[in-house]
Protein backbone atom coordinates (compact mmCIF):
# COMPACT_ATOMS: atom_id res chain seq x y z
CA UNK A 1 0.00 0.00 0.00
CA UNK A 2 3.16 2.36 0.73
CA UNK A 3 4.19 2.11 -2.82
CA UNK A 4 1.00 3.52 -4.47
CA UNK A 5 0.84 5.87 -1.50
CA UNK A 6 1.79 10.41 -2.75
CA UNK A 7 3.44 12.73 -0.35
CA UNK A 8 0.79 13.89 1.15
CA UNK A 9 -0.43 10.85 2.68
CA UNK A 10 3.18 9.65 3.52
CA UNK A 11 3.87 13.02 5.26
CA UNK A 12 1.04 12.57 7.37
CA UNK A 13 1.56 9.50 8.95
CA UNK A 14 5.00 10.95 9.85
CA UNK A 15 3.04 13.61 11.54
CA UNK A 16 1.33 11.12 12.91
CA UNK A 17 4.57 9.78 14.43
CA UNK A 18 5.42 12.98 15.62
CA UNK A 19 2.59 13.15 17.31
CA UNK A 20 2.94 9.57 19.00
CA UNK A 21 6.54 10.88 19.68
CA UNK A 22 5.12 13.67 22.32
CA UNK A 23 4.14 10.83 24.37
CA UNK A 24 7.97 10.40 25.26
CA UNK A 25 7.97 14.50 26.44
CA UNK A 26 4.71 14.13 28.59
CA UNK A 27 5.58 13.09 32.01
CA UNK A 28 2.92 10.88 33.77
CA UNK A 29 0.78 13.57 36.14
CA UNK A 30 -0.02 11.12 39.15
CA UNK A 31 3.60 10.87 39.69
CA UNK A 32 4.46 14.99 39.12
CA UNK A 33 1.62 15.41 41.49
CA UNK A 34 3.63 13.27 44.30
CA UNK A 35 6.78 14.22 43.61
CA UNK A 36 8.74 11.92 41.90
CA UNK A 37 12.11 12.38 40.77
CA UNK A 38 12.27 12.22 36.99
CA UNK A 39 9.09 10.46 36.68
CA UNK A 40 8.52 8.39 33.54
CA UNK A 41 7.00 9.36 30.66
CA UNK A 42 3.66 8.33 29.63
CA UNK A 43 5.44 6.37 26.49
CA UNK A 44 7.66 4.36 29.07
CA UNK A 45 4.10 3.65 30.74
CA UNK A 46 2.81 2.26 27.56
CA UNK A 47 5.81 0.54 26.45
CA UNK A 48 5.88 -1.89 29.69
CA UNK A 49 1.74 -1.90 29.05
CA UNK A 50 2.43 -3.34 25.96
CA UNK A 51 4.82 -6.47 27.35
CA UNK A 52 2.28 -6.66 30.07
CA UNK A 53 -0.63 -7.13 27.49
CA UNK A 54 1.97 -9.77 25.17
CA UNK A 55 2.54 -11.95 28.10
CA UNK A 56 -0.56 -11.87 29.44
CA UNK A 57 -2.07 -12.72 25.80
CA UNK A 58 0.37 -15.45 25.47
CA UNK A 59 -0.52 -17.07 28.71
CA UNK A 60 -4.32 -16.67 29.03
CA UNK A 61 -4.79 -17.46 24.93
CA UNK A 62 -6.23 -14.23 24.29
CA UNK A 63 -6.09 -12.06 20.84
CA UNK A 64 -2.54 -10.87 21.66
CA UNK A 65 -2.46 -8.14 18.52
CA UNK A 66 -5.78 -6.81 19.39
CA UNK A 67 -4.63 -6.05 23.37
CA UNK A 68 -1.16 -4.93 22.25
CA UNK A 69 -2.64 -2.65 19.58
CA UNK A 70 -4.79 -0.64 22.51
CA UNK A 71 -2.60 -0.60 25.04
CA UNK A 72 -0.26 1.04 22.51
CA UNK A 73 -3.29 3.79 21.19
CA UNK A 74 -5.00 4.20 24.12
CA UNK A 75 -3.02 7.22 25.21
CA UNK A 76 -2.78 8.79 22.17
CA UNK A 77 -5.11 11.36 22.73
CA UNK A 78 -2.80 12.54 25.62
CA UNK A 79 -0.66 14.28 22.56
CA UNK A 80 -3.19 17.08 22.73
CA UNK A 81 -4.95 16.96 25.70
CA UNK A 82 -2.11 16.17 28.09
CA UNK A 83 -2.04 13.71 30.67
CA UNK A 84 -5.55 13.74 33.02
CA UNK A 85 -5.46 12.40 36.45
CA UNK A 86 -8.55 10.30 37.10
CA UNK A 87 -9.94 13.29 38.96
CA UNK A 88 -9.71 15.12 36.33
CA UNK A 89 -11.34 13.10 33.69
CA UNK A 90 -15.15 14.71 33.65
CA UNK A 91 -17.70 14.21 31.13
CA UNK A 92 -16.22 17.57 29.42
CA UNK A 93 -12.72 15.96 29.37
CA UNK A 94 -13.59 12.60 28.22
CA UNK A 95 -15.76 14.59 25.28
CA UNK A 96 -12.24 16.25 24.33
CA UNK A 97 -10.16 13.14 24.52
CA UNK A 98 -12.59 11.32 22.13
CA UNK A 99 -12.36 14.54 19.48
CA UNK A 100 -8.50 14.39 20.16
CA UNK A 101 -8.30 10.62 19.31
CA UNK A 102 -10.29 11.82 16.15
CA UNK A 103 -8.08 14.20 15.19
CA UNK A 104 -4.86 12.35 15.54
CA UNK A 105 -6.23 9.44 13.86
CA UNK A 106 -7.21 10.84 11.05
CA UNK A 107 -3.39 11.79 9.79
CA UNK A 108 -3.93 7.94 9.07
CA UNK A 109 -5.08 6.25 6.21
CA UNK A 110 -8.77 5.62 6.32
CA UNK A 111 -8.85 1.79 6.68
CA UNK A 112 -6.39 2.37 9.49
CA UNK A 113 -8.13 4.83 10.96
CA UNK A 114 -11.52 2.94 11.03
CA UNK A 115 -9.61 -0.04 12.46
CA UNK A 116 -7.84 1.76 15.02
CA UNK A 117 -10.95 4.08 15.79
CA UNK A 118 -12.60 1.21 17.01
CA UNK A 119 -10.07 -0.28 19.01
CA UNK A 120 -9.96 2.56 20.90
CA UNK A 121 -13.78 2.94 21.19
CA UNK A 122 -13.52 -0.90 22.36
CA UNK A 123 -11.54 -0.35 24.66
CA UNK A 124 -12.86 2.65 26.33
CA UNK A 125 -16.33 0.31 26.79
CA UNK A 126 -14.41 -2.13 28.81
CA UNK A 127 -16.42 -5.21 27.41
CA UNK A 128 -14.78 -7.75 25.99
CA UNK A 129 -12.13 -9.98 27.26
CA UNK A 130 -9.25 -7.73 25.36
CA UNK A 131 -10.71 -4.24 26.62
CA UNK A 132 -10.89 -5.75 30.73
CA UNK A 133 -7.25 -7.37 30.42
CA UNK A 134 -6.01 -4.05 28.69
CA UNK A 135 -7.40 -1.86 31.63
CA UNK A 136 -6.58 -4.19 34.61
CA UNK A 137 -2.82 -4.55 33.35
CA UNK A 138 -2.63 -1.03 32.95
CA UNK A 139 -3.42 -0.30 36.56
CA UNK A 140 -1.15 -3.34 37.21
CA UNK A 141 1.81 -1.57 35.63
CA UNK A 142 1.11 1.86 37.29
CA UNK A 143 0.68 -0.43 40.27
CA UNK A 144 4.17 -1.84 39.98
CA UNK A 145 5.71 1.03 38.98
CA UNK A 146 4.48 3.08 42.11
CA UNK A 147 6.24 0.33 44.37
CA UNK A 148 9.38 0.76 42.50
CA UNK A 149 8.97 4.86 43.37
CA UNK A 150 8.36 3.53 46.72
CA UNK A 151 11.69 1.62 47.13
CA UNK A 152 13.42 4.40 44.96
CA UNK A 153 12.19 7.39 47.47
CA UNK A 154 11.03 6.00 50.41
CA UNK A 155 10.72 8.95 51.97
CA UNK A 156 7.58 9.75 49.63
CA UNK A 157 4.12 10.18 50.68
CA UNK A 158 1.16 9.76 48.61
CA UNK A 159 1.66 6.18 46.32
CA UNK A 160 -0.29 4.31 48.17
CA UNK A 161 -3.41 5.61 46.40
CA UNK A 162 -2.11 4.44 42.99
CA UNK A 163 -2.31 0.52 44.80
CA UNK A 164 -5.59 1.29 45.97
CA UNK A 165 -6.85 3.02 42.82
CA UNK A 166 -5.35 -0.36 40.67
CA UNK A 167 -6.62 -2.70 43.64
CA UNK A 168 -10.26 -1.30 43.05
CA UNK A 169 -10.28 -1.70 39.02
CA UNK A 170 -8.30 -5.50 39.13
CA UNK A 171 -11.25 -7.98 39.04
CA UNK A 172 -9.52 -10.85 36.70
CA UNK A 173 -8.57 -13.26 39.20
CA UNK A 174 -5.57 -13.55 36.87
CA UNK A 175 -4.50 -10.57 36.89
CA UNK A 176 -5.07 -10.50 40.32
CA UNK A 177 -2.55 -13.22 41.44
CA UNK A 178 0.25 -10.84 39.48
CA UNK A 179 -1.13 -7.91 41.35
CA UNK A 180 -1.14 -9.85 44.70
CA UNK A 181 2.58 -10.98 44.08
CA UNK A 182 3.35 -7.21 43.10
CA UNK A 183 2.57 -6.52 46.04
CA UNK A 184 4.33 -8.98 48.13
CA UNK A 185 7.18 -8.44 46.20
CA UNK A 186 9.14 -5.84 48.32
CA UNK A 187 8.34 -7.36 50.93
CA UNK B 1 -2.58 -20.93 32.90
CA UNK B 2 -2.20 -18.03 35.42
CA UNK B 3 -4.66 -20.06 37.41
CA UNK B 4 -2.35 -23.59 38.29
CA UNK B 5 0.39 -21.46 38.21
CA UNK B 6 2.71 -21.22 41.91
CA UNK B 7 4.13 -18.34 44.12
CA UNK B 8 7.81 -18.62 42.59
CA UNK B 9 6.30 -18.29 39.31
CA UNK B 10 4.09 -15.59 39.52
CA UNK B 11 7.00 -13.52 41.32
CA UNK B 12 9.45 -14.20 38.43
CA UNK B 13 6.85 -12.67 35.81
CA UNK B 14 6.99 -9.76 38.30
CA UNK B 15 10.74 -9.67 38.09
CA UNK B 16 10.37 -9.86 34.29
CA UNK B 17 8.34 -6.82 34.23
CA UNK B 18 10.81 -5.24 37.04
CA UNK B 19 13.82 -6.02 34.74
CA UNK B 20 12.07 -4.53 31.12
CA UNK B 21 10.93 -1.54 33.64
CA UNK B 22 14.55 -0.41 33.77
CA UNK B 23 14.39 0.26 29.89
CA UNK B 24 12.47 3.37 31.41
CA UNK B 25 15.49 4.16 32.89
CA UNK B 26 18.19 3.76 30.91
CA UNK B 27 19.20 6.99 27.98
CA UNK B 28 19.63 5.98 24.88
CA UNK B 29 23.27 6.38 24.69
CA UNK B 30 23.76 7.61 21.36
CA UNK B 31 21.73 11.26 21.96
CA UNK B 32 23.67 11.28 25.61
CA UNK B 33 27.17 11.01 23.76
CA UNK B 34 26.00 14.21 21.13
CA UNK B 35 24.45 16.03 24.23
CA UNK B 36 20.91 16.19 23.50
CA UNK B 37 19.22 17.58 26.59
CA UNK B 38 16.94 15.10 28.64
CA UNK B 39 17.28 12.31 25.79
CA UNK B 40 14.44 9.58 25.57
CA UNK B 41 14.90 6.56 27.14
CA UNK B 42 15.38 3.29 25.56
CA UNK B 43 11.50 2.38 26.37
CA UNK B 44 10.65 5.81 24.75
CA UNK B 45 12.28 4.51 21.73
CA UNK B 46 10.79 1.30 21.45
CA UNK B 47 7.57 2.44 22.42
CA UNK B 48 7.47 4.13 18.91
CA UNK B 49 9.15 1.27 16.92
CA UNK B 50 6.26 -0.78 18.15
CA UNK B 51 3.70 1.83 17.22
CA UNK B 52 5.45 1.89 13.77
CA UNK B 53 5.65 -2.37 13.33
CA UNK B 54 1.70 -1.82 14.12
CA UNK B 55 1.13 0.74 11.27
CA UNK B 56 3.57 -0.46 8.67
CA UNK B 57 2.57 -4.57 9.47
CA UNK B 58 -1.03 -3.00 8.68
CA UNK B 59 0.10 -0.88 5.70
CA UNK B 60 1.96 -3.97 4.57
CA UNK B 61 -0.29 -7.07 5.45
CA UNK B 62 2.64 -8.37 7.74
CA UNK B 63 2.45 -10.33 10.80
CA UNK B 64 2.05 -7.37 13.21
CA UNK B 65 1.69 -9.77 16.22
CA UNK B 66 5.22 -10.94 15.69
CA UNK B 67 6.54 -7.58 14.31
CA UNK B 68 5.46 -5.41 17.52
CA UNK B 69 6.76 -8.91 19.87
CA UNK B 70 10.13 -8.30 17.85
CA UNK B 71 10.31 -4.41 18.59
CA UNK B 72 8.90 -4.99 22.68
CA UNK B 73 12.00 -7.64 23.03
CA UNK B 74 14.66 -6.64 20.88
CA UNK B 75 16.36 -4.01 23.49
CA UNK B 76 15.58 -6.41 26.81
CA UNK B 77 19.55 -7.04 26.42
CA UNK B 78 20.18 -3.76 27.73
CA UNK B 79 18.77 -4.29 30.78
CA UNK B 80 21.71 -6.11 31.75
CA UNK B 81 24.11 -4.71 29.62
CA UNK B 82 23.45 -1.11 29.22
CA UNK B 83 22.58 0.44 25.79
CA UNK B 84 25.56 0.07 23.43
CA UNK B 85 26.06 2.07 20.40
CA UNK B 86 26.90 0.39 17.01
CA UNK B 87 30.62 1.08 17.20
CA UNK B 88 30.35 -1.24 21.16
CA UNK B 89 29.11 -3.90 19.52
CA UNK B 90 31.76 -6.19 18.75
CA UNK B 91 31.73 -9.87 18.93
CA UNK B 92 32.13 -9.91 22.85
CA UNK B 93 29.16 -7.26 23.03
CA UNK B 94 27.20 -9.23 21.53
CA UNK B 95 27.88 -12.92 22.74
CA UNK B 96 27.41 -10.70 26.22
CA UNK B 97 23.87 -9.68 24.71
CA UNK B 98 23.06 -13.18 23.75
CA UNK B 99 23.83 -14.41 27.32
CA UNK B 100 21.63 -11.24 28.87
CA UNK B 101 18.38 -11.95 26.75
CA UNK B 102 18.71 -15.57 27.45
CA UNK B 103 18.88 -14.84 31.99
CA UNK B 104 16.33 -12.12 31.45
CA UNK B 105 13.88 -14.74 29.25
CA UNK B 106 14.88 -17.08 31.61
CA UNK B 107 12.19 -15.96 34.83
CA UNK B 108 9.15 -16.33 32.22
CA UNK B 109 7.54 -19.97 32.22
CA UNK B 110 8.71 -22.21 29.66
CA UNK B 111 6.38 -21.85 26.59
CA UNK B 112 7.13 -18.08 26.56
CA UNK B 113 11.09 -18.06 27.18
CA UNK B 114 11.05 -20.53 23.69
CA UNK B 115 8.80 -18.35 21.87
CA UNK B 116 10.64 -15.16 22.42
CA UNK B 117 14.29 -16.19 22.40
CA UNK B 118 12.60 -17.97 18.66
CA UNK B 119 11.25 -14.30 17.90
CA UNK B 120 14.73 -12.94 19.09
CA UNK B 121 16.76 -14.94 17.27
CA UNK B 122 14.60 -14.46 14.15
CA UNK B 123 14.94 -10.58 14.46
CA UNK B 124 18.99 -10.71 15.06
CA UNK B 125 19.40 -12.80 11.58
CA UNK B 126 17.16 -10.17 9.65
CA UNK B 127 15.96 -12.85 7.09
CA UNK B 128 12.39 -12.81 7.04
CA UNK B 129 10.48 -9.95 6.29
CA UNK B 130 9.30 -8.83 9.53
CA UNK B 131 12.71 -9.48 10.83
CA UNK B 132 13.98 -6.68 8.38
CA UNK B 133 11.16 -4.48 8.48
CA UNK B 134 11.59 -4.18 12.32
CA UNK B 135 15.53 -3.11 12.06
CA UNK B 136 14.82 -0.70 9.43
CA UNK B 137 12.04 0.50 11.28
CA UNK B 138 14.16 1.06 14.46
CA UNK B 139 16.48 2.87 12.23
CA UNK B 140 13.48 5.11 11.18
CA UNK B 141 12.10 5.74 14.65
CA UNK B 142 15.87 6.85 15.35
CA UNK B 143 16.07 9.35 12.21
CA UNK B 144 12.92 10.56 12.79
CA UNK B 145 13.79 11.06 16.98
CA UNK B 146 17.49 12.91 15.60
CA UNK B 147 15.43 15.09 13.03
CA UNK B 148 12.89 16.53 16.18
CA UNK B 149 15.86 16.94 18.32
CA UNK B 150 18.35 18.69 15.72
CA UNK B 151 14.38 20.57 15.55
CA UNK B 152 14.66 21.27 19.09
CA UNK B 153 17.87 21.86 19.45
CA UNK B 154 19.20 23.78 16.47
CA UNK B 155 22.67 24.31 17.35
CA UNK B 156 23.74 20.54 18.77
CA UNK B 157 26.64 19.24 16.28
CA UNK B 158 26.63 15.14 15.15
CA UNK B 159 23.21 14.29 14.78
CA UNK B 160 23.73 13.76 11.09
CA UNK B 161 25.24 10.53 10.83
CA UNK B 162 22.12 8.78 12.76
CA UNK B 163 20.71 10.25 9.68
CA UNK B 164 23.40 8.54 8.20
CA UNK B 165 23.10 5.07 9.77
CA UNK B 166 19.69 4.76 8.98
CA UNK B 167 20.35 6.05 5.45
CA UNK B 168 22.63 2.55 5.18
CA UNK B 169 20.45 0.04 7.11
CA UNK B 170 17.14 1.20 5.23
CA UNK B 171 16.84 -0.81 1.72
CA UNK B 172 13.09 -1.69 1.72
CA UNK B 173 11.51 0.95 -1.18
CA UNK B 174 8.23 1.00 1.06
CA UNK B 175 10.44 2.31 3.97
CA UNK B 176 12.29 4.42 1.91
CA UNK B 177 9.26 6.35 0.77
CA UNK B 178 8.74 6.94 5.05
CA UNK B 179 12.26 7.87 5.36
CA UNK B 180 12.42 10.61 2.55
CA UNK B 181 9.08 11.93 3.88
CA UNK B 182 11.50 11.97 7.58
CA UNK B 183 14.21 14.04 6.00
CA UNK B 184 11.85 16.31 4.24
CA UNK B 185 9.36 16.97 6.60
CA UNK B 186 11.66 19.71 8.18
CA UNK B 187 12.64 21.94 5.23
Amino acid sequence: MLEQMRKPELDNIIKFLRMSGRLKRILRSGWVEVGVDCPESVADHTFRTAVLCMIFSDLEDLDGLKMIRMALLHDLPETIVGDLTPSEKTGEALEKEDAAMKQVLSLLPKGLRQRYLKLWLEYGEHKTKEAKAVRQLEKLEMALQAREYEEAQPSLRGLERFIESADKVITSPEIRKLFCSVLDSDR
